[in-house]
């Protein structure tokens, strides 16, 4: 297991890895054609795609390959069920240095199944080249099932701001990492697998969310993309927040304001939606703000004393 | 227009490449959210996804940035165009050095417009991500148009093998580029921007092509993929190619056969197609070869003595 993706080459690579990975009802061609075809049965898709590149997003001694998998597909997914949609398959183009096993490879597939079976979600098709570190670029489209899409520019003065799934978890788990720790391992767990609330899109959709995104730059710099797009201010409580025992645990080791880590860390991958403030949500999803008359973000009323989420190219 | 992309910032790049991309009337939500959504009015989708590695698949002291562009978009189009589809959109995603010119990213911006514009492809959506070199990750779609799709699986004996396009003239172009030569030009620029005939595809489809893919590793190492899935031998009549002036003259002066350029050169794009041999074709596509009962492919008869094309990870 320890052969390098050189001595095995291209073809017998993609024939290893396609074998791992099932195809649903709605995939007409599979991989190792030119092109994958698929159904599409409300006519309408939802397609975005994201670059992930190793030392940048991910490094391969804090991360498994089956981690990388998850992460990839994860981040992708996320952005799909954020319009309100079903996600139903993937695209995963990688580049690999020579000298990487084939067992990473197949690891990072096994990842990509393990997070898109649950799902019903196909891998059906991709690209193999060599590259110095490892890239992934992967591509995700989804299903509206009929639903309109939930865009970011939607949010009325009067609604309330609602999130759904973890917070500053990821951001802890990168900090405790950053420290040469391996623990608090849920921390360290959500870092390299975020857990998103999938079916909490279209649910969301449903309930009539009037702007929705996930929470990948951090929720204040997010909230600033729906408060940009829809031209209103948002106002964020901070005592709406729970803060978890490992988040406060891990704070308090590495003198941090775990607070800082809900509402700045990205790469959680919650969900960050308005509502009309008349709408009974269901329990998961957590008060945390309103949209109001204005511009920007605020937090209790001010603007927030620091960076508000992760800036690239910095 | 020195300006690096680490000084304009993540998202005022975004917005700068973004306004040079018109969208189409299929685009329901472009550019700026989660995700795009498009509509898909025949209800399936042909898609497919290459990545592109500076050094590896481009030089920017070789090509442009607007040459980039356009050969990223090509062969992606190209895929989608050899399953029998009409391209319709396009994602970009894109890994940059901090360092970059602002300037290379909107020309390879204006590369991708410049392909996909006479085709009524929209580029709707994308990702950019700093990395140590460009990387270049697209994803194409296409509309069979109530067609069916070709995959390089229908082939049988008795079929005629033809070809739309240029074959040997990109491989041409690289080798005079890596002898330190900037001319024949047509060669060069060959090289750099691919010359797709992207209706040959449709059309090959409407006239019941029976297998298709497009040349990108080499005639031969392509056709092997038909021959492979379609369970038939493919044999090649080389007297059937006639050699362009400018490949006759570089290959002189190189001491290279031209025959082993048009045989084995890849990335031209060219489309190669198997016919029932009672189809009518029109001029521009040329027979080169018939379908067998066997396997592999066979030069006039007997097993090529050189590589069939390019090799991944070697």
């Amino acid at each position: 297991m320890n052969e390098k993706v050189a001595d095995l080459g291209e073809f017998p690579l993609i024939a290893a890895i396609t074998v791992r990975l099932p195809q649903g009802p709605t995939v007409l061609v599979g991989p190792g054609d030119d092109a994958a075809v698929l159904a599409v049965p409300g006519g309408r898709i939802v397609a975005t795609t994201d670059l992930l590149v190793e030392h940048r997003h991910f490094r391969r001694d804090w991360s498994s390959a089956v981690d990388v998998g998850h992460k990839a597909a994860a981040q992708n997914l996320a952005d799909v069920v954020a319009m309100g949609a079903a996600p139903t398959a993937l695209l995963v183009a990688l580049g690999v240095p020579a000298e990487l096993t084939t067992e990473w490879v197949l690891g990072f597939a096994d990842g990509l199944r393990e997070e898109c079976e649950p799902l019903g979600v196909s891998v059906v098709g991709g690209d193999v080249v060599q590259a110095d570190a490892v890239v992934i670029a992967v591509t995700a489209w989804g299903d509206l099932q009929g639903r309109r899409a939930v865009t970011r520019a939607g949010a009325r003065a009067g609604d309330v701001v609602a999130v759904c799934g973890r917070l500053g978890w990821a951001e802890a788990g990168l900090r405790v990492l950053s420290r040469g720790f391996r623990s608090p391992r849920l921390l360290v767990q959500a870092h390299r697998r975020p857990a998103v609330p999938y079916d909490a899109g279209p649910e969301a959709a449903t309930l009539g969310a009037t702007a929705m995104c996930d929470v990948s730059d951090g929720l204040l710099a997010d909230l600033g993309h729906i408060a940009a797009a829809s031209q209103v201010r948002i106002d964020v409580d901070s005592a709406a927040f729970e803060i978890a025992g490992p988040m406060r645990d891990a704070a308090a080791a590495l003198g941090a304001q775990p607070i800082h880590w809900v509402l700045t860390g990205g790469e959680d991958h919650a969900l960050a939606a308005t509502f009309d403030a008349a709408v009974a949500l269901s329990e998961r999803w957590r008060v945390v703000g309103r949209v109001l008359d204005g511009d920007g973000v605020t937090v209790d009323g001010v603007p927030y004393g620091d960076s508000p989420g992760h800036a690239h190219f910095r």
